[in-house]
């Protein structure tokens, strides 16, 4: 039985390709998405031409029991969850205090923080039974500062970043490998960055930043580090990692 | 007419101190809490028979428009709220995650993150609209690491943190004065400590740690710093400062 | 006999300022800079003219046995040094790699870092017998970020506020208070910023930014919270505190 | 011919461990030690046992043009330097203020900041040259927190820490990859904490918390993470990573 990956926001940017880097060295691939099935057809479909193996299902994170229920169901029936990743953003772009309603602060803080803590109380007590187990979790900049107009997302992800830590301090010397990816830049991502650029945007962004200029993160390529992330031995565990291209600043200078 | 300073969680420890340490230099402190009327009327009394001028009000931060309500009222009834403190606290002593109820976590974001959210909302504007303001986010050690044990309080104090960091981004330029408060230690206050102690463990801790030894923090000697921090010139503002008894390490030293 | 306030780098800056605010609240401000004797001596007599009392020495800081000279002479001259204020920066503007030598870096660490070393070791163990001091350290953004440009001063300002921190860590439990005051924008100072810019470019970013902008820190408003750290009770001192103008954007922020 | 990967500080820990990985990957390891030529030799000859390809040299580090020349000779005699590698360590044990020397402190920063700026100042420009290139350096828990005792090793690693973002800052968008590996642990490294402790210490602390408990960090394991970042897509380039065994608490936990 292949050990299996669980990814929970799995589009076409890190999520997805998370995922079948995973599938790519034997796990079984569990891409769980809130909407667009033929695109989480396409991942499944993807990953299986290339030899691999993979279910999709769609979730919706914030809906009372829906990760919970999750976990259950795939460890019932396709296998013990080894790799968690929480890959739910929570950007919503920039607003002004009094343009961000109660209900979009929520909606941060239910995806950016919540959820995570929802995962972690579902998967974590398997992992500890089997001494083992490793949670990724994609974080953002905002997770480090917080910037003009991102009240929500910089408190959602504000709270996901210190939750990971309370997670690690209390998981790892069990055996569970916590670890919190800081994605400093934007990705080159049509589900995420695509989205909230609109398509022309997304290809102009593309096209000056992007594709041969190696300035938009390649998902895949961010992958590759998760996946090394859960490969890294335990006396050797990483909490904390930045990702970035090259031509951007980090999130500390000016 | 004096003007005012809103205390947001006043009890015996640092936010009835910082009320009666404004009420002092000739503020009107209005005093905010969830209980004890009769704690609140010692407060209050306390602060006039000084000289000085203060209101209690009982406030249940989570109920829905409280926080916006007292705003108001105040505004309408007693005079511009000058300095905003957010002094509510959500530490609930150490917890593993299987015995934090999504009830808890979501408690501890309610008065961690939401609340001062909230009271943002409804100040911010008013203060912008006279070009000045301040307010003051007293903040613990929880919002710069999260050990074992502090799921909730973490997620909670990390989303405050950079919340009042995307908050200052927004409102600095515009002439509030947002200041994030880290109190690193433990605070000698009957109220907070007391109660998660007992009376019996909280008296011997005052007195091995306390008193004497100054190992436990005066709140009225934590109020003068809040008080040099409203009376900062806005060329030069703080954002963040750490306080601790000398005899504590600092929460990045082992 | 008033307590001594001593200040390494006191031109007409921070250092000059926070001389003559100790002077103000009765200590006697001993004032030390490289060169320029008539500033140091405007200063001395400023001082005084509001019936302060203040010395004015020349100090070489970088020659061998100045500091720890001038320590012991002014414990055996005027009295014990209870306030102890290094105040020399290390900035040279931005150099690129190939453009800093290796004694524009070295000469960054005997001023940034290794002075800062060398006054410690000469006034700690003096307050260390009292059972009680101040040790206040002016520091730049620079100690929490490198910019491009800033190998020699980012550098230096690194290792000044991590030796800080373990002078902090052997010296708070001993009574004596340290703090690493982050001076995070542009100071209103001719002798250090006018300089660099010089009288001109100086004067339009005065007149651009500065007076009545409150856009340049004004270090007489600055001085205001090193008198108030010194202040502090020891059951809640400080170590870091930031400071910037409100139209600026703190060093997190893009 | 092959790339170059260069050493500074190749014992039998991580340094040693990074160049046999390095040369299992198809590079030339250039290894350097301050002494124990026979432990190089035998470092050398392993690597060239495996199929791999590596030279051994004996270097000071602080001694004037060491490095330099070094580089020099390198980049002329065996091939381009793809991946240098900055791995000399400053520990020197806690030692109170007054135990600390002025000799000791500066040697702290001749080791632990000059030698990599020195590096840097060496290999960047060639480095730039060819568009590519990258250095790693190994830093420590010290570089974020200054621990009682700790001031010559903190202030030199603090120092370290921010000149790596400010080479980062220049040589980033040249594609130059600089990043700064915070190793939060102990190693299991003979020639390091095995010297520290002395060899009955050592063995016992092996015992204890190393080998089948995995408490102490196989530079083998960290070698791995090394390798990696040197393969990260210039799309996706990491700057800073912790790492430490899962039964170690954080630099940040208490």
């Amino acid at each position: 039985m292949k050990p299996v990956c669980l990814v929970i926001g799995a589009g076409a940017g890190i999520g997805g390709n998370v995922g079948q880097r995973f599938a790519a060295a034997g796990y079984h691939a569990c891409l769980c998405r809130r909407s667009d099935e033929e695109g989480l057809k396409r991942l499944v479909d993807g990953i299986e031409g290339e030899g691999g193996s993979a279910s999709g299902f769609l979730l919706n994170a914030v809906a009372e029991n829906a990760i919970e229920e999750r976990v259950a169901a795939i460890e019932a029936d396709i296998g013990p969850i080894e790799v968690a990743v929480y890959n739910l953003g929570a950007q919503i772009g920039d607003r002004a205090l009094r343009d961000t309603s109660h209900r979009a602060f929520e909606m941060g803080w239910r995806l950016g923080t919540f959820g995570l803590f929802r995962l972690a109380s579902a998967v974590c007590p398997l992992m500890t039974e089997r001494g083992m187990g490793t949670l990724l979790v994609t974080s953002a900049t905002a997770a480090v500062r917080g910037n003009k107009g991102q009240h929500s997302h910089a408190a959602a992800m504000g709270g996901r970043r210190l939750l990971c830590q309370s997670l690690n301090a209390e998981f790892g010397p069990k055996g569970i490998h916590v670890a919190h990816v800081l994605i400093d830049g934007a990705v080159d991502a049509p589900d995420t960055l695509g989205k909230l650029l609109g398509p022309q945007r997304f290809q102009q962004l593309r096209e000056s930043r992007g594709m041969a200029h190696d300035g938009l993160m390649l998902p895949a390529k961010i992958a590759e580090t998760y996946y090394h992330l859960a490969q890294q031995h335990r006396s050797t565990w990483t909490f904390e990692i930045d990702l970035r291209s090259f031509t951007d600043r980090p999130w500390w200078n000016h």
